[in-house]
């Protein structure tokens, strides 16, 4: 039995797919928050290099992807897609789980996709440092390793809870030769400000990003980089879904239904959007997408789609998305990169569209999802990603009654190495399974309906 | 440019390499502590099962990999064989520098290709629960992965000091389901003994060795499990070197000189052993082999090859080896997996009869390199590792002199994510350089001499 479906380099995707070509109506364009009109190129100019200035606007359907970029992309790329036979058979299921795997990067995620692309492109244009903020280290490391590939400086804000709790993405950071700081700091003013008024604050990721972004205004050859979100870090990430594509065309499947866990949504999107283009042309209309997240963050569940910021301190461009309202901090889970107030615009407008479902669950039956798979298939995998497992055996077992023979693929964005602590918490049943903050979220929304 | 060279899961080896039926001369038999004479397989039975017995001792070439072995190496294997190509650019050498990387595994290091074939051997034979004990935990979490997937029972004894101050192996461990003890315990003979005696001790490898061997013993369908220096352990490690054997047959290639690390020897010897090979058979008479090893544990370059205790209580067969006496303790290194007193006996055997060599280095200049290898390959490799990758940047830097373009292999044994405490000393320049523990050594090897 052939467990994994490999790609040799050559046959690598050589294109990005853009969705912004297949939709059916165009996206809501990003506003400026002081005009209320679309953001102009010129307005980003100072932060992002001009190529991924384009990349985020263009309806051109596919992006070539440089050949510098597929060399580093080959020290982990193609990714196998593993067929999940001990899983299946340990759920007794008909159905056929698939995965890919992203934990097989140097970072061990799949943040690494979009950090090669941006650095590479910042490097094109003569920019010689990146800032960005990280928050439990997962983005900060894979910008590290990239800028450390193209010989850039790198300059990343860490959120000083984590940085003092989590101290090995930082000294993965490190390793690559980036600088980090725990933040708020004293480097910038926006974080100068934040320690005046709170000095023992612990830092939030909305204040990491306003110092990251004041730094690369500040500074001439400094550009500002984002690991989630934006159009341009859907398109590159969605080398993942065209490799799958690939992937089951050789063995002659094509999923039924698709799930990813959903934090800013850029790990998912690029799994789904290249199977979703198929949707959208009305070649597998019965496709399901769903996405995961956590109850404790119910942004695709519980949010509201409209305009939003996408940091707390309100200095980004204002975007069109679920969201939780950008004052709401969820409740401390361990899958920190869910902890998002928003998602990505594309995938939101497709769930709001009805293109694609949301499912919310409780770090304690992802957990124990977690460990249904590792001691099956035998990979650690990030709490984040051990949402979508809890849905692939949800359904696995749905089909094990109706007798369903299923096609089930989900987006395994990385191993769990750096959040052993909280499978330990988990054994040790100290994991709490927090309610949706329901009150939390009327307030957080409120307030930003007086404020938009 | 190609950077990795894949197998097929179909053309991965179906057959372990058993070296044993290419030596010129048989080695030298393992001795019953007790009686002097040659350990018979009645002796070992109550802790091995005998598959894994007959394998310890069979002259065959070949030993077939059984198809259910087969199918759990396909959730990682084969692995990849990488061309350094920014590694090389970095140096600027015409060196072509190759090396299989076994830190794709789920437990990842080189560690399950034996602990699987292991598990698997028990569970045939009726066992239900495998003993064994663990330093850092690299072995202990790969038999609780292989034992899990084959739904046996799992006890580990990990040493006290790494039980308390490296938490997350151990995590690993109850991930997988085994049950992990901080040794010395008050389960065993052994261990109250000790705790009666020493109260606050910390523990030692020697002691955990003890613990898991009277456990095994005591119990009817429990058995015993060891991770490197024993034939059958080099043997389940050879299907690495024949995978490399057949990539390098794909680009028509052959390695001038293979560098690894050296603890016990089972990672670096099954990447060897299928080369070694061709050169006792006169097909490849030229091929250099370097075995890389800590100062602070030089059993290779510093050690006496003589019949030692493989464990520190004196309680398994006596090997022929080089050895720096069962009573060395060496000094704290980084490399927890290198601080053995002994080696594998073919490799001590191969290394006395002049087939292959021997270096050892410092801690800061092993660093170094991994850090070189970080910044260019990407991989934050275990400082175990780090040991072959400066002898390898050091021949591809010589080479670069002379103008030689060699072909060098390293054995790339796994990733150093549970080590980054050690990258961030030696950032932080806090590293020791052990010199040579000479006047250790000496005592040692001089109560050795009066035991035995």
């Amino acid at each position: 039995m052939q467990t994994k479906i490999f790609l040799d380099e050559n046959e690598m995707p050589k294109k990005w797919y853009n969705i912004q070509a297949d939709l059916l109506t165009p996206l809501d364009p990003p506003l400026n928050p002081s005009t209320g009109e679309p953001i102009r190129p010129e307005d980003l100019s100072a932060i992002f290099p001009m190529e991924l200035i384009k990349q985020e606007v263009t309806q051109k359907k596919w992006v070539p992807i440089p050949e510098e970029v597929l060399d580093v992309y080959k020290l982990w790329r193609p990714t196998p897609l593993y067929r999940a036979y001990r899983l299946e058979k340990a759920l007794k299921t008909p159905a056929k789980i698939y995965y890919n795997w992203e934990g097989v990067s140097p970072p061990g995620s799949h943040k690494p996709n979009t950090a090669v692309a941006q650095a590479y492109y910042n490097m094109k244009e003569g920019i010689e440092r990146i800032s960005t903020e990280t928050g439990a280290g997962q983005w900060g490391s894979a910008l590290a390793f990239a800028t450390s590939i193209f010989g850039l400086k790198c300059t990343v804000y860490m959120v000083r809870a984590s940085y003092e709790q989590k101290p090995y993405r930082r000294i993965m950071m490190e390793t690559w030769g980036a600088e980090c700081f725990p933040s708020p700091t004293d480097r910038t003013e926006a974080g100068k400000m934040i320690r005046k008024k709170f000095p023992n604050t612990t830092g939030s990721l909305g204040i990491a990003i306003s110092e990251a972004v004041e730094d690369a205004a500040k500074y001439e050859n400094t550009n500002y980089s984002l690991g989630s979100v934006l159009n341009h870090v859907l398109l590159h990430q969605t080398i993942q879904g065209l490799e799958c594509k690939k992937q089951f065309e050789i063995i002659d499947e094509y999923p039924d239904v698709i799930y990813g866990c959903v934090g800013g949504g850029s790990n998912f999107s690029g799994v789904f959007l290249p199977f979703m283009g198929d949707k959208l042309r009305g070649e597998h209309p019965d496709l399901q997408v769903v996405s995961c997240e956590p109850t404790a963050c119910p942004t695709l569940t519980k949010g509201l789609y409209t305009y939003d910021f996408g940091d707390t301190a309100m200095l980004t461009p204002l975007l069109k998305m679920h969201t939780l309202g950008h004052d709401f901090i969820p409740p401390p889970i361990h899958a920190g990169g869910l902890r998002y107030h928003g998602d990505a615009p594309i995938l939101c407008k497709l769930t709001k569209e009805g293109y694609m479902d949301a499912v919310a669950y409780h770090q304690n039956e992802v957990f124990k999802a977690a460990i249904t798979f590792a001691r099956t298939e035998g990979f650690l995998i990030a709490p984040e990603t051990a949402h979508c497992v809890k849905a692939t055996i949800d359904e696995a077992l749905r089909c094990k009654e109706t007798g369903e023979e299923k096609t089930i693929l989900f987006a395994n964005s990385g191993h769990g190495h750096f959040d052993l602590a909280a499978y330990d918490a988990y054994h040790e049943g100290k994991l709490v399974d927090y309610e949706y903050p329901a009150e939390l979220i009327e307030k957080s929304l409120k307030a930003l309906k007086n404020k938009t």
